[in-house]
C-alpha cells in the first residue's frame, strides 16, 4: 500500500487489518502506525510468537498504542484443516505483552463446522475477541464460504460463548448484527 | 515391547499409554489391542488426524473397543513452546469417529504457566479428559518438571474446569488426588 | 518386533533397515544393535539431527559399530512432494559424527521424475550411498510405484552419478543389477 | 516500498531482490514488474511451490519476463540450521515452469561450513545460479556473518563447482570478484 492507499482506506475503516501475508511488510506496518487508527495484526503462517510481538513494535513505535494481535493459524503438515489454529498463542502473548489477542477460527480451521468448538476454546483460553466469518449463503460466497457460519448458527453460538466468558469472569460485548446485503 | 512386557505391565496398569514416539509401532499396537485393557494412544509429532485414526484401528481390529486418543502437541517451527498444542484435533476426531479424545496440555505446551488456560480451552473444545502432570516439587522432578503443576495449583484449576464443563452441558468426574510420595 | 522376529529376519537379510515410523522404537533399536548385522536407521518425519544421532547411540551402545543413517525426507507444509528431502542432513551428520549417510530420493520426493536430479545432488553433497526404488512395471507395483525408476532409467543415471562422484574425489561402487522377477 | 522507492532503487541496482518476508506483498511485486529490471523472487518461509509460481505471475503479468526464483530455505522443526534448504525446489520449478532458479545456501543453512557441500548439491540439482554471502571479516559483519564465506574459501569453491557443472553439461560463468571495501 502506498501512503495514499492507507489514507484512502482510513477514511472509511474503523480498524486496519494487516493480513498474514503482509505482516512482515515493514513499510506498511509503519504507515498504519502513523494513521492514528487501531490496527489488527494477523500472525504470519510461519511467524514465531516473539517475532510477532516485534512486528507489532513497528506499529507501536509510530506512537500508535491501539494494536491487536490476531491468531489465524500457522502452516504445518496437517492437511485436513486449512491451518493449524494455535490457541496457545493466546496465553503466551498475554504472558509476554499487554496487547489484546483476537482469535480467528474461520481461517484457523477452514471449516464452518469446527468454528463453534474452537470459538468456545478461544474464549476459554482468554482471547479478547473473535473474528468469525458469517455469510447468508456460504455456498455462493465469493470467497471463504467453507469457513463461514450462516447468521442463524452464528446467533446460536453467542449464548454459549457468553456462558464460557462468564465462567472465566469476563463478559461478551453486544454483537453488531451481520450487515444485510440488499 | 515384547509380548511378555505387555503382559508384565498389564498386571499392574489400568490403562496402557502408547507414547508419541511409538504410535506407529504396529506390533505394539496389536499387542495392547489383544491385552483386553483400555489403551490411550498419543498422537505422534508428525501424524495427521486421519493417520491417527488408522493407527487406532490396529488396536480396535484386535477386538479391543476401549481406545482413547490423546492430543499432546505436534512439531512445528515455534520454539517458545515444547510443541504446538493442536486443540482442533478435539472437534475433528469427534467429527470423524466415536472415540474419546484426551488433551495433554503439559506436553502440548511444555510450560506449567500455560496449563490452566489450555486446560480450560481443551474442556471448552469438547475434550473428554485431560492429562496434566502434577509434582509436589517440580524443580527437582526427575523429568518434565517444567510442565508440572504443583498440587495446590492443580486443585485450584478444578473448579474453573467444572464451570467450563457445565457451560457446555458436561460434568467433571471427581479427581483422584495425586499420589503422595512418602 | 519380538526378539525372535529380529532373529528370523536376521537369517535372511544382510542389513536391517529401521523405517522412519519405528526409528524411536528403542527396544527394537537395542535388539538390532545386538544382532551383529549392519543397521540402516532412517530419519523419522519429525526427528531433529541431534535426536537422530542419539537414536543411533541405542544401536552403537550394544557394541554394534555398523550403523548407517538414511535421510528420507521430513514432513512440512509442502504437498507437491511426498516429503521435504533435507539434503543438508548429509553435511551436518558428517560434521557431527563419523557415521555414513545414505540418501533416499524415492521417499524424499515421492516422484520418479525428481529422482535423477536429487540423486545427483545427494552425491554432490557427500552422501555415502543412495537408496533408489526400481521397478520393471511401476504402474503395477504393489507399493511406491510412483517413486520407482524403471531399470533403464536407473542404468542411465549411473554414469551421471559416477561423474559427480569423481568431481568430488570419490568413486561409485559397482551396482548390483535389480533382481529379475521370474 | 512506494513507487518512488522502487524508482529510486532502480536507478542504482541491476536486479531487484524481493525478500522472503515480502514475497506476498502483491503491490510491490506489481511495481517491480513495471520497473523493466530483472527481479529475483525469494521463496517465503511457508510458501508452497505452486504458490511461489503464482507470485511470480504478479511480476510477469506486468510484461516483465525477467524473473528468477530463489530457494532460500523454509521453516520447519529443525533448529540446527537456520532454515530447511529445500533443493527439491530446483527440479520441481524446472518441471512446472520455464523460470530460472537460484539457490541460496547461506540463508538456506545459516552456517558457513555447510555452504560448500550445499552449493555443490545445488549445482548438481540443476540450479541456474547461486547466491553466496562473502565477507572478508565475517565475525565483525553487521549481519549474516555466520553464513558468510571468506573470500579465499569462496575462491576455493569455484573450481569444485565448475567440475560439477561440467558433469551435468553446464558451465560456470566467470565470477565477479567481491567488491572491496575501501
Amino acid at each position: 500500500m502506498t501512503p495514499s492507499d492507507v489514507e484512502l482506506v482510513g477514511r472509511y475503516t474503523d480498524i486496519f487489518q494487516i493480513g498474514a501475508r503482509n505482516c512482515q511488510n515493514y513499510q506498511l506496518l509503519e504507515e498504519v502506525g502513523r494513521s492514528g487508527k487501531p490496527v489488527m495484526l494477523k500472525r504470519g503462517m510461519a511467524v514465531q510468537y516473539e517475532e510477532w510481538l516485534l512486528l507489532a513494535e513497528y506499529i507501536l513505535a509510530q506512537g500508535n498504542p491501539d494494536v491487536m494481535l490476531c491468531e489465524r493459524g500457522i502452516r504445518s503438515f496437517e492437511t485436513y484443516t486449512r491451518n493449524v489454529f494455535d490457541l496457545t498463542a493466546v496465553p503466551v502473548v498475554k504472558h509476554l505483552s499487554h496487547l489484546p489477542v483476537i482469535a480467528d477460527p474461520s481461517h484457523g480451521t477452514g471449516h464452518w463446522h469446527l468454528i463453534p468448538a474452537m470459538s468456545r476454546a478461544a474464549v476459554a483460553a482468554g482471547a479478547d475477541g473473535l473474528m468469525i466469518e458469517v455469510h447468508h449463503d456460504p455456498s455462493h460466497a465469493m470467497s471463504d464460504g467453507a469457513q463461514s457460519l450462516k447468521p442463524e448458527r452464528f446467533r446460536a453460538l453467542l449464548p454459549e460463548l457468553q456462558v464460557i466468558a462468564g465462567a472465566i469472569g469476563r463478559t461478551l460485548a453486544p454483537v453488531r448484527e451481520p450487515i444485510a446485503a440488499d
